[in-house]
Order: C-alpha cells, then sequence, then structure tokens
C-alpha cells in the first residue's frame, strides 16, 4: 500500500497537510482529485495542457519514470527538480511513501470558504475562555458570596486580576441555583474579563465561535472551535441587502430616501442572512446555536454601519467619514444575531472611506504590517480593496468594481457554484475551438467571475476584440461564436447541446464593457497607490491576490487585461478569503485583534474618488491592457509574438 | 433688622448653616420655627419642657436677658455658656447679628429625607460627567470618523486615556445625525470610561442622579444635581413587595413558594415603586426623567436580590450566602427603572448574611472605618443593622427586628407623617396628664416609632408596666386611662375628642410586646458585636443612630427601656438616613463609591442567627430595660429616684 502524503507550497495554503493510502495502481492525479485536492486539469488528464503540475518531493522509484508528453510540458529545471504532470505519473509500485508537493498556480475552484482549518498558524488564544471550577461549598465559617466564590477559583486558575472580573448581569439571575444543582462544579465563560456564562458540570469542549465577512453582494461565515482553533465548516450565501442596491451606494440612497425605517429593513436583512448561515453551518457540525459565545465580523464601512443599523448617510458623500473607525462590541442578541444569550459581536476595525473591516482583516492574515518586503494585495469583490507597503508605511484604497464578477450585470453570469463555467481557453489557431471546466464538473449552466476574466483575455488575444474591447467582425468570417443578435454582438461559449440550458452560453459586447470598468477601477486604485506611495511596480516583492473569486481567477489572464500592474507572475500569489480568514484569525486569538487595531490606527487611507487624476487614469485603463502600452511591455510583447 | 444666623451643632447635622433677617420683636423660637428649624417644644414655648435649647455665639445684647424660667431649666454651667431656652429668649433690638446654634438634640421631627445638600463634604466627582466640545469639522484632509473627533476633544481636554473610552453601542446609531445637526458643538456625557449620550448643543447644566434606599418596608428616594451635588427633593413610600411578605424571610418564602413567576412579581413591584419615587421627584424639581444619568441603590442583600430579580432562596438558611458581594452596575432600562436610556442603576456593596449596601451606605456616610475613635452605628429599620469598631476592625451584624416602629403590628401604628403622634411624655406624678406632639401640629391619627419608644419608657418610668413589660393593674386605680378592653390591657394615650378619628388612641398589651421584642433584637445584636469584638461599653466614643425612624427617638428614652448597651447620653447621636446619604454620595463622588467597595470587603460579617448565646440573649433582653440589671446601672439608679 502507498502512502502518499501531500504538501502544499504556498505560504498561503488554504489546505494542511493530508495524507491517504493508495492500493491502486492510478495516475496521481486521480489520486489526488480522490482525496478532494483540486489540481487544475483542462485536458481532462490527457497530458497537454501541462496545468496539473505537481513536484515528487521523495518517493520517485514507485513512479512511472517521465513521459514524453512531460518532456514537452516541463523544463528540464522543472524535471530536475521532480516536478511531473500529475495526470502522467503513475504509481508502479503498491508498497512504500511517496511525498508530493502541489503548487498553489496548480489548484482549482472548490469554495475555499469550504476548507477547514486555519490558514496561518497563530497561538490559540480566543478572546472567549471556558474554566472548568471545582469551588468549594460554603459553610458557617466561610459564608461568603457566591461571586466571590467564582472569583477566587478563577484566580487560583488563572491569575486573573480579581478587581475587573466582572459578571454580566442576566446571568447572576439563576446563578444560586446552578451552582448548587451542579454540585460546585461549574464551568465559566470568560469574555476578557467578563463573566458570560457558568454551566453545569464541565462544558469546556463545547465553545464555539462564528467568523463572517459580509462583502456587499456575498456573505460567507465559517464555524469555528474556540478550544482548538480549527474551522468546523462554513457556508456562504448572497447579501439579502442586494435587492436594496447593487453597490454600497445605491444602498445608502435608499436608506436617505426612506429613512429609519429603510435602515431598519436593510439591517434586518443582513441578520437575517446571517442566522441563516449560522443554522446552517451549526446543522451540518451538530453545533447547539447557544455554544456559540463570540461572533466576529468584517466588512466594508457601508456594510459595517448596515449591520450595526448606523445611519450612513455621511459616508456617501465628501469628505466620506466612517462614524466608528475602532473595532466595536455589541451583544449579539441586541443585534438579533443568533447565539449565545450573552454572545457578543465583534465588528473590526475600519480605515476609513468605503476601506473597512474587512481590509484590515486581509492585513491581519497577511502580515502586510509586519513585513520587511513591499506587497500589494488585491481584494477583488464588489468594492475592491487594495493595500501597498510594508511595515514602514500601509495605504489603502476602496474601488467601485462592481458585481460582475460576482456574475451581476453579465447576460450568463453567474456565483461560482456547480454548473458554472470558471475556466475558458479559445484556441488561438482555432478560435471555434473553445474548452472549459465546469465547476462541479457537470453540464455548464452559466459564467463565474474567473471565466469572464478568461473570455476576455482569450478575446483580446485571438483578435475577436480590440484594446477597447469591441468585437471584430471580420472574425465572423473565421467562426460562428461571433455573431450578432438584437442586443449586439456577441461570442458564444457553449453550444445549447452542450449545456444544461435551452440557449446558447454567450459573452456579449456589454459583458465585455462590464469587465473593462471591473478591471480598470481596480488598475486605477492600484496605480494610484503605487503613485502615492512612491512605491515603483520593481519594487513591489509580492501580489497577493484575495477574495472569494480572486481565488479562481487565472492570474495571467487577469494580468494580461490589464486588471493590475504588469508583475511577473512569479510575485503573484492568489491567497482566497483572507477576509475571511482575518475574520477567523481575530475570533481564535487576541493578538491578532490588537494587531487589528493597531492597523486601523497604522494604515493610511488613500481616498480615490477625489484623487485629481483618478477620471483620466480610469479612462486609459478601460483599454485593454491599457491605453499607455508601456506600461504593459511584456503582455505587448506576448501578443505581438501571438499575432505572428 | 435682626440678621439672625443659625449654626448646627452636631458634625452629622443634616441642615447647611442658616441665615435670616429678622423685623419683628419675637421669641427666637419663633423666628427658629419660621427659618424651618423644627425644634423641639413639648409645652409649646411655655418654658417648662426645656426642649428648646440652643446655644447664643453672639449678640446676647440684642436679647431679653435670661428668666427666671430659664435658671430652672438651665445649669448654671449652660447658662455661662450661652445656653437658653429659644422660646424665652426675645428680640429686643432690632439692629444687629444674633448668631445661634441648634444643638441637634433640639431638634424634632421634619423628615430628614427632605432635607436639601449633602450632610458630609465630599468633593463633586460623579461616576457620570458631562463636557460640552466643540469639534473640528471634517475635511478631505481630516476625513477621520466622527468617534475619532469626539475621542480626540475629550482627551485635548479631559486627558482621559484613548484606548479606554468606548460608546454605548445604541448611541452610535444617530450619531452622525446628532453631530451634524448640531454643527460640531455637542454635549458628551461619560459615565466612566464609556459615552452614554451625545446631545446637541451645552446641556452641561442639565445632569442629574436618582439614589434610593430601599428598606424592607419604606423606600426613600432622593433626586441629585450631578454638577453641584445638591439634592434637590426627596420622596418616600411603602414598599410595595410589603403585600408579598413583611420582612425578608416571608418574602424570599413567597418566592420559593411561586418560582420565577414570583420572584418576577416581586422584583417588578420594587421597580414599580421606585419609578413612583422618581415621578414624584422629577415632577416637583421640574427634571426630565430622561436626564437621571444614574441610579444609585443601597438596600439590605435581600432587597438587592428581590430588586435585581436574583433567585434568594440561599439567603434564608445556613449558611446565609449572598450572591454577589461586589457592588453591581445594570443598565436601568434592563431593571424597568426610569431615566436616561443608557443610565445605569449602581447597587453598592454588600457585606455578608443580610448585612446589605445600607449598612455599606452607612459606613461611608459615617467614616467609621477612617475613625481612630471606636464607633458603635445603629440602622433601625425592619432589619436593623449595626457597626462596632473604628479603622483596625469593624464587624456588622443584622438583627430582625420587625416593621413595629415603622406602624405595623401595633394597634394604632402609623408612618412619621402628618397626623402621627410623635413624642409622648405621661407625667410621673400625675399618670393621667399626658402629653404629647403630632406632626404638623394637627389632631392625631395614629403613634409614629418615636411615640412608641416616649410610651414604653413612660410607662415603665410611672410604674404602668412592670419589667417584663406587663401592665400593672394596680395603676387602674389612679387612671382611667389603664382600662381593660377586649383583647387584654390598654393605655389611652389621646381621648377621642382629642383625635381626628373616631376612637381612642391606646397603646394595648401586645403594642408593649411588640416594642419589647424589637428592642431586644437590636440590644442583642449590639451586645454580641462588643462580645465578638471584645470592644466594651466604655471603649465606644460614639454611638450613632441612624435610620428615618431613629431619626426622632429620643435616645434617652430609648436608653432606658434598653435598646442599646446604656452608654451616656453625650456619646449618643442622631445622624438621620445615613443610608440614604450614603447612596446619595456614592451617586456623586467615585472616591465614595471605592470606599463602599473597600468597606464590603473589609467588614466581617457576624451571623447572630447561628450565634450560640443568642437566644439566650435575647430571651433576658425582652426585659425593660434588661434582665441583668447590672448592666444598666444608671437606669436603675434612675428608677428608683423616681420611686422615691
Amino acid at each position: 500500500m502507498v502512502n502518499l502524503r501531500v504538501k502544499f507550497s504556498s505560504g498561503y495554503s488554504t489546505f494542511p497537510p493530508v495524507e491517504k493510502e493508495v492500493t491502486k495502481k492510478v495516475s496521481l492525479l486521480n489520486v489526488l482529485l480522490d482525496m478532494g485536492v483540486n489540481l487544475t486539469s483542462i485536458c481532462g488528464g490527457k497530458g497537454v495542457c501541462g496545468k496539473c503540475k505537481i513536484k515528487v518531493n521523495s518517493g520517485k522509484e514507485y513512479l512511472n519514470k517521465v513521459t514524453p508528453l512531460e518532456h514537452k510540458q516541463l523544463s528540464p529545471k522543472e524535471i530536475n527538480e521532480g516536478y511531473r504532470l500529475s495526470c502522467r505519473a503513475v504509481l508502479e509500485s503498491l508498497e512504500g511513501v511517496v511525498e508530493v508537493e502541489v503548487p498553489q498556480t496548480s489548484l482549482l475552484r472548490k469554495q475555499v470558504l469550504q476548507v477547514k482549518g486555519v490558514e496561518k498558524k497563530v497561538e490559540i488564544n480566543p478572546l472567549v475562555k471556558k474554566y472548568f471550577l471545582q469551588l468549594p461549598k460554603p459553610t458557617l465559617n466561610s459564608p461568603y458570596s457566591d461571586e466571590d466564590r467564582i472569583i477566587n477559583a478563577l484566580i487560583d486558575k488563572e491569575g486573573v486580576a480579581r478587581e475587573r472580573i466582572r459578571f454580566s448581569f442576566p446571568l447572576l439571575r439563576d446563578l444560586p441555583k446552578i451552582l448548587r444543582d451542579g454540585k460546585w462544579e461549574v464551568t465559566v465563560t470568560l469574555r476578557g474579563n467578563e463573566i458570560i456564562s457558568v454551566e453545569k458540570g464541565d462544558t469546556t469542549n463545547e465553545i464555539y465561535g462564528f467568523a463572517v465577512d459580509v462583502g456587499t453582494t456575498k456573505v460567507a461565515g465559517f464555524l469555528v472551535n474556540l478550544k482548538t482553533g480549527e474551522t468546523l465548516v462554513s457556508s456562504a450565501t448572497m447579501n439579502p441587502q442586494i435587492v436594496y442596491g447593487e453597490d454600497v451606494i445605491s444602498r445608502i440612497s435608499y436608506v436617505i430616501e426612506n429613512g429609519e425605517k429603510g435602515l431598519e429593513e436593510l439591517q434586518k436583512e443582513i441578520v437575517k442572512g446571517i442566522n441563516k448561515l449560522i443554522l446552517d453551518c451549526c446543522g451540518k457540525a451538530r453545533v447547539k446555536e447557544e455554544e456559540i459565545y463570540e461572533h466576529v465580523l468584517v466588512g466594508n464601512t457601508c456594510m459595517q454601519l448596515l449591520f450595526l443599523g448606523i445611519w450612513p448617510q455621511y459616508l456617501a458623500f465628501s469628505p466620506y467619514t466612517p462614524v466608528i473607525r475602532r473595532g466595536i462590541s455589541v451583544e449579539s442578541e441586541k443585534l438579533g444575531i443568533i447565539g449565545h444569550p450573552r454572545s457578543k459581536t465583534y465588528f473590526l476595525p475600519v480605515i476609513g472611506g468605503f476601506v473597512g473591516a474587512d481590509n484590515v482583516a486581509v492585513i491581519i492574515a497577511t502580515d502586510i504590517l509586519e513585513s520587511e518586503k513591499k506587497i500589494m494585495a488585491i481584494d477583488i469583490g464588489t468594492n475592491t480593496e487594495i493595500d501597498l507597503g510594508n511595515k514602514e508605511q500601509v495605504m489603502a484604497a476602496s474601488c467601485a468594481s462592481g458585481p460582475a464578477f460576482e456574475g451581476m450585470h453579465i447576460k450568463h453570469g453567474m456565483k461560482a457554484a456547480e454548473g458554472a463555467i470558471e475556466r475558458v481557453n479559445i484556441n488561438p489557431f482555432n478560435v471555434d475551438i473553445v474548452d472549459y471546466v465546469t465547476i462541479g464538473e457537470t453540464e455548464p449552466i452559466g459564467l463565474c467571475g474567473s471565466a469572464m476574466v478568461d473570455i476576455v483575455a482569450n478575446l483580446y488575444k485571438t483578435g475577436l476584440i480590440n484594446n477597447k474591447g469591441t468585437f471584430n467582425k471580420e472574425m465572423m468570417k473565421e467562426t460562428e461564436r461571433l455573431r450578432k443578435a438584437s442586443e449586439g454582438y456577441e461570442f458564444v461559449i457553449a453550444w445549447k447541446k452542450d449545456t444544461g440550458m435551452n440557449e446558447d452560453i454567450v459573452f456579449t459586447q456589454k459583458d465585455v464593457r462590464e469587465i473593462q470598468k471591473a478591471k480598470a477601477a481596480i488598475y486605477t486604485g492600484s496605480y494610484l497607490l503605487m503613485q502615492e506611495t512612491g512605491i515603483k511596480e520593481k519594487e513591489i516583492n509580492k501580489v497577493l491576490i484575495a477574495g472569494a473569486f480572486g481565488n479562481y481567477i487565472d492570474p495571467e489572464n487577469a494580468r494580461l487585461i490589464g486588471m493590475y500592474p504588469e508583475f511577473p507572475l512569479k510575485k503573484i500569489e492568489v491567497i482566497g478569503n483572507a477576509a475571511g480568514t482575518g475574520a477567523r484569525l481575530a475570533l481564535i486569538s487576541k493578538e491578532m485583534r490588537n494587531k487589528a487595531e493597531e492597523a486601523s490606527k497604522k494604515v493610511k487611507y488613500l481616498e480615490l474618488g477625489a484623487h485629481k487624476n483618478f477620471n483620466n487614469e480610469y479612462l486609459k485603463a478601460l483599454y485593454i491592457p491599457h491605453k499607455e502600452e508601456k506600461r504593459f511591455p511584456e503582455t505587448i510583447k506576448l501578443l505581438e509574438k501571438l499575432k505572428m
């Protein structure tokens, strides 16, 4: 039996190391897919796309020899280092241990949200902790109060400062009964210095927290075991506020028009959405909702105000002042959030303008503020937040990139769920040949954000659109896929017969425009941040692409369409839902929470809307990759090579 | 015009110094009564009772000479020192200044509760404070948050620690509107480090607090200006819980029998009672209820638990453990208490058993814990708390003295209100002559506690009852006032024709028994405290009698019936509602609050119920003054003198 050990090579890997015992002589790709490792494999294991690259660290003697196909796809240096195409590497012997490393760039799809474990190693030190106490019974010689009895035990056990410990009031009401029913053996839950529950017996294993990343379009929730730090289960849903407006400005307008009542509606909607996630996760993990002792939330400043029910009007107008900068802790019950009756909801601090707690979460998850090297982090969403800097200084901006990548305003757009095409390739030699990969490997029913990036990049590479994003009618000669419909030109990605729908899946001229606007916003933000910080492209050592959507995009295609400045690909790292990760870190670590508060003070906010160069830069960035081609020399060189 | 300045000689005086301009040649008694100084005057200004004694410090040249009647009532030493009977001292000239000092012992009646001002001088430093802030408007160059804007201003103004200041959550909801409506000029209310309100404009003058003394039978409330420290108005009412049981044990029994529902009923009743006081005081002082930013409560441990809605069962059984010892601060709204929506109610710490926050309040009002001299403080009520000690050690006990002094279980008993007889004298040479004084000088309708003490003392002095408290039938020969009614022997205090009622006001054999039980409980507590602390009668420098009722009693008569050990009268001082005073002090001074928390830790609790000598001592103390006559040598000497 072969014991296959899998390691992931990125520091931001979302997987813990895993092992599997194998009893059949099959390809490593098959084994890895069986293990839930979602390797890219556009060609379906035929050894021609070269995407399922892995590195064999030990045990290569149990595998077949490197095949001719691999020699074509891999460089001699790579082969020398142990790289193989996993679809071509086959187990020959069934005795021994094979250690395999999977580079992040070979990973594809599967909701990162559903992945267990903590990405970044931090000491498990949550604000909320449980202590099992065996208390001395009161006697006439020691008739001191029930309260003192508990506090003394906590001091003995944990050295907590007596004067600062206090009881959450409502819990005192039944305290005398609980102590006596529990025969003086109880579990006390402390949040900071506050005792928020006293339970009979030893319940120290039942302690959970819930982290939520409130996006403008999507909300993701994570149920975390506060004793082990482990994320048990996660879930995502649309932000139910979306029917009141797709972006932050339109939601604020709704509130201004409808007054307090409108604000209350929006507050209730998001609470309903979060509660749905809580119930879903608790159901899956068989955890009781009242065992959730703390909630931690992140989201942009508008999400913060709407969630807390705070009047958001002034965020939408110059000088775009937030109401609360620091982290705020509110009784979950007061907000309507399901959990322990004395749970609090901590909303992480914000930075300024629309740059909110989600960005603070990205900062603590990526350690930008502690890094020697200069880092750019791009958290792509309906609002895209960008950070640039290192421990010397970090500046942040928010770009209104819109919800296109999340499926909105795109004719066949959809979220990254089963049936969504997530990867598209148009054969540059024959544009009639379009390959695609669908989530869940079912018949396609739409396009998710990563596919949109691939499509625009491919349309441009193949000359189907020009650098203004306009379809090239001439190309209709070469393929039936490009055609004129009632609403204008469109390109067919999947023919009706191959889909799960009653029509062809197409990408329209309008869809191209939507992607141009989105990518131009993100590019402009990145560019102006570089200008304002004085940090040049070359000085940036790492570009981190975050966001649920960011996790699936092809960094090369994204760069090709000009979504961000032209960094070398090796500097680009895809890190998944870093905001969610930051929220989970704040849930399990007080230190990370302190770092978040620090970050909120240290990071400088750049208001793009008020920047004198914004409009000019934005208009130039609408071009593919950019109106000023000299900013994308490598890309232009590649394109010219393709044209030849 | 004579300018009369009045000073009060006791350190525990409940009055501030006062002045009055006089334009008529009248007696000082008349002037003082006009000024609201309630001098004792049993004889109605005839110069025969000797009770209206005052001391003239300067300006005696503007008065008549000392009269022969005064020479009879005052000692040569007193006359030498300037003492006069105020009813006999008449203004002869109307030009000049007369300075008069009124000894506490000459003061009578008038609800102490209604007196303005702070008895004890403390620096006004309440936990809740208001600050008027003029904030810089946000601009694109300083777009920091509304929250930071307020916090920065507070730091500049008051040097408060940034990290510790936090906003009470609900207030944030309208914060952006309030700041802009108020054109960035606002008044911020801080409770400790928590911002609990932000109001438009300058409202620093509107800041009030409410102090409450929750007695088992009576509840007293005080509306206090937190800027000046002044008590504006006060009010008192019966504790509405009384219908559920007259004493703490019967109320706890009610809760045990009726469960959570019963506890909720009792909680709601007391809240209703307190709210009545708040509305009453606010109405009188024309203060809006929402301008009350903090409530401070005192009461015994049972009152504490019932007010907070905490299960009280275990307080009633050995080892009589309280639930919470330390002071506790709860959102007033959560408790149902009227005030500012973010007001908190602080219940002072307790000591142990039934010795509660009311006793802690007495301790901070009387400085026992800072005193070199040894002090005994007796706070008489349905539960009587006694403290004994000095800064070295203080021990406290609680005696179930019952509600007799508050009018309960006494045939014609009533509270100290208009129409209540408060002072009684039976002529020792002719027991048919009974003098009495009525509150409000109206026709009598009942007897208040102080009258009961006078009656029992007089009945005993005149031989109408013996040392077991039994009426002496033989005395029926000497007066028709002693008679046998259907329920046993009784003594007529006021004949029907002189009352405002349809019957004679009498004091029955059963009434005598009730007073015996009450005074025996108090004596036993005092005695056992002396035994346990090892402090002897002679070492005690001061005996402070507190309690609304304690304020009216005649210390000599109280001693004569054996309510407390036989201290020299000059050591006894009547200090009024010291528990209420302590509550008010905690309201206006953080330092006093800290002292209260200290007291709760330092003072030792003596459980009388479990004391081996309690029953034996109590039975001996039922005698008048005591079964062991040698414990009352002076009293016995006096009585023997009277018999001659």
